[in-house]
């Protein structure tokens, strides 16, 4: 992009200012990170003020008219580009985030900033007592605080499709709905046809496994596995999650319990399906709002495909197994790698979602997507909520939260973000993993090969070449598009559900 | 300062943007308290961008002219309100802020930002590999913009003057040459009468010391000082300092090394003098510029008060040193009392300053500034001061480095700030901390009781109640007449000097 600074000096400007915005994003995650891992209780009020301060500073630099002119005088320059190119990409994606940001006013964004603090502040004292009474007047305010930001947008068909559209960008309430019910026809018969059976003995994750031995392995496995330590780090927190403040500072967390060794494995090979992509994001686009994951669902497919269609497969603990044994001879020196597999992939009606197998997950997220839109169209009040969340439960899983800490209060969502636009990301990873991951495997059938010699370069090499590298160019639908001559659809993640769970189940 | 509020609309509209510049520089300092704690390697670069971009930004927000004009505009309201109001003090030091940050153009402020951050990386590379000739070019450009800076202010004597003003407001050269003169003429007898004798042996403090051991010990003892950890944390860096991001989050780091029990011990006590200072200060001024420690000199006084009057007094000790056994019983079980006292007191010429005992110190201290005004005066080219370094300590202290790791490549200050008016509040602070504790001392005679028997509450109190609270309120000047009821000067030093080491070393 040297030579087209030298000659296009809007394009510079734009770039110029783009980085100052870029780094007052960085600044706010940064913000966000440290008051996840290492920021004392008393510095909780001012982080919240300065968190509003950054966010309502680099919204209001980016809603400036002098963008917005730049844009409008770039187009001309644009049209003289291919689309594929970075700048054509930088000015069309700017213009998108643009035209969206300008739509909400600054002191909305900052009073929605304020109250998700104090509402993430009083989810974080709920929770622990089981008390949804005492977040009701907080979530009560969050609706009302999305409906209004979905009103900022009113051409769109269904309340929630703006929502949406900030995380997964050209989805619609009425496609997913549509598409959800296809995925849960599907799911429901595999579902009941497995647990009919006799459960899987998962006993062996739920030793004692000292927590400090855990965390020292999933370094170990992680870096195998092709995250650069050099540009990351990985940190423990409650809730664990992927973070960057730059292509050269891509940060995961992970939470270990001592009597459940599937959390900490699972979480770190999670979020470094997450971290793996933002590390492969090509660092000419650094500093730019290409600098990232194209959308909230390209992004769980690579975290889902790593954590599951890898991490969760025979041919990985094939190479790692020994491994994880010789860090824990005690606990795991008698168990078999069959014993081991069969565990880590336990299907179960279960409550809690981060905790579900890959086949009933996405059950919980559907339901989660359902309660968002009767919400939003207010057929669903929040004082109403714990009842419709556990009568879900019961009707689509056949089980009830005995409280609601392991019902409506599970999730962090609601609480640190809006209503609407927060699930439906999960569902569309874990259909697009599928997707990208037979891809992957028919341009290097060898890689099934490779990963039981824990050779993992093939596959990552592969998905920096056609996802990672890209930042957000290409929109998730283009990106689908090109990876698999085809579009979004269900019919690899049965197909990948039925194969797995079919020789583990007898199906 | 709510009735304030609501009766003065410019006060409010004042506070607001100040609010906003503090969440700024708040942002900064955790930018950079992570590139020193956590930040992997590969976000450096980038790094450097945001925090140039984030003092980019508050200073253009604060030199903005509605400041000057908001300034000027309460100039009546301010002449209605008693000198040490809050209000008053508020507009008092705002306006003395604005008008020197006003005459420093926001592009050189950038420039300086970015070229600090160039030149700490080649620092950081050159002082392990003794490489003085890497740096050369950084600090020749260090000085010349460190003259840059000192000549938007010709108004000053001496082109150090408002460098030194910076940290150490109301002080100048001409003044510190004569006190630093003075001081010299004083301490130079008493050195060569202690380095005459026997050394001490402190080779108590040079066995093997596990790290996590030392470090819970530092824990453990700030805390029973008065450190509050609900509003702070320890973590380990190259160079220990303090740093805070709100009064209620105010930080520190040390460093742990396995063969010198003496550096964490004492550099968490010192750091932890910064911090009580920062954690004392009235909750009412936080978000606004009174929210800080007044000058870098009152800041020393209390890290050296802390660490030196406290810290490694024989009554200190009487307490703590039981504990410190019970920590390392196989090391320190069979050492008594008073070998480790006078251990943790050796005084001996040495080449590297935070190293340096009490009585050496101030030498250290004085090469330093002495050299910063011959370069900014043009008699010392950079070129020449390795030499120029080397040739002060032959004649200072009798001794000359071996390579430029241990001499003039020992300290940050230069490489990471301006050269000028970075070493002058290090000898203050300790002139400083004597008077204050002398005060203390008149004002509450048990405090020396109180501390053998691990009582800190007394002088945290009094500390509190007369210099914490007032946050930058007072100037060094003010707050060092009223605490003391004289003026800055050097006799409670060298009479705490006389006495203790006269008694270490029966002078």
């Amino acid at each position: 992009m040297q030579t087209i600074e030298k000659t296009e000096p809007k394009l510079v400007e734009l770039k110029t200012r783009l980085a100052e915005i870029n780094d007052l994003e960085a600044a706010a995650s940064l913000l966000y990170w440290d008051q996840a891992t290492y920021m004392p209780p008393g510095g909780a009020e001012a982080r919240g003020r300065q968190l509003a301060t950054l966010q309502q500073i680099s919204h209001s630099k980016f809603t400036e008219s002098a963008i917005g002119q730049l844009l409008e005088d770039l187009r001309p320059y644009e049209a003289s580009l291919s689309y594929d190119s970075d700048e054509a990409s930088l000015i069309r994606i700017t213009r998108r985030k643009y035209e969206r940001a300008v739509r909400v006013p600054a002191n909305f964004m900052a009073e929605f900033s304020k109250h998700r603090t104090e509402a993430y502040g009083a989810w974080a004292r709920a929770r622990p007592a089981n008390n949804f009474a005492a977040v009701q007047p907080y979530l009560e305010k969050t609706l009302d605080l999305s409906r209004e930001l979905a009103n900022f947008f009113p051409e769109y068909d269904h309340i929630a499709d703006p929502l949406i559209d900030f995380a997964d960008y050209g989805m619609k309430a009425s496609f997913l709905r549509s598409l959800f019910a296809n995925l849960r026809q599907q799911l429901v018969p595999i579902v009941e046809a497995i647990t009919s059976q006799t459960p899987i003995d998962d006993s062996c994750l739920h030793q004692v496994y000292p927590e400090a031995q855990q965390l020292k392995f999933t370094l170990k496995a992680i870096e195998q596995l092709g995250y650069d330590f050099q540009r990351g780090r990985q940190d423990q927190t409650h809730h664990p999650f992927m973070i960057n403040f730059s292509t050269g500072d891509v940060r995961i967390t992970t939470r270990v319990y001592e009597n459940d060794l599937d959390q900490a494995l699972f979480s770190s090979i999670h979020e470094m399906g997450h971290a793996l992509y933002e590390q492969g994001i090509n660092p000419e686009l650094e500093g730019t709002p290409l600098a990232g994951g194209t959308s909230a669902g390209i992004h769980e497919s690579q975290s889902r495909l790593w954590e599951n269609l890898v991490g969760r497969s025979l041919g990985f603990w094939k190479f790692f197994y020994p491994q994880l044994q010789a860090f824990f001879p005690t606990q795991l020196g008698n168990i078999g790698l069959e014993t081991f597999y069969r565990a880590i992939n336990k299907v179960k009606r279960s409550l809690i979602r981060t905790d579900a197998d890959e086949v009933t997950y996405n059950l919980h997220v559907m339901i989660r997507f359902d309660l968002e839109l009767q919400m939003l169209e207010g057929r669903l009040e929040i004082r109403d909520l714990p009842e419709a969340w556990n009568e879900r439960y019961r009707s689509d899983l056949g089980i009830v939260p005995e409280n609601d800490s392991d019902g409506v209060l599970q999730d962090v969502h609601w609480y640190t973000g809006q209503i609407g636009g927060m699930f439906q990301c999960y569902t569309l990873g874990n259909l697009m993993s599928a997707q990208i991951f037979e891809a992957a495997l028919a341009a290097h059938p060898e890689i099934l090969v490779n990963i039981e010699q824990g050779q993992f370069s093939t596959l990552h090499n592969w998905l920096k070449e056609n996802i990672y590298q890209h930042g957000c160019k290409y929109t998730a639908a283009e990106l689908i598009g090109s990876v698999t001559g085809t579009q979004l659809h269900i019919a690899p993640f049965i197909r990948y559900i039925r194969q797995k769970y079919g020789q583990l189940y007898s199906l």
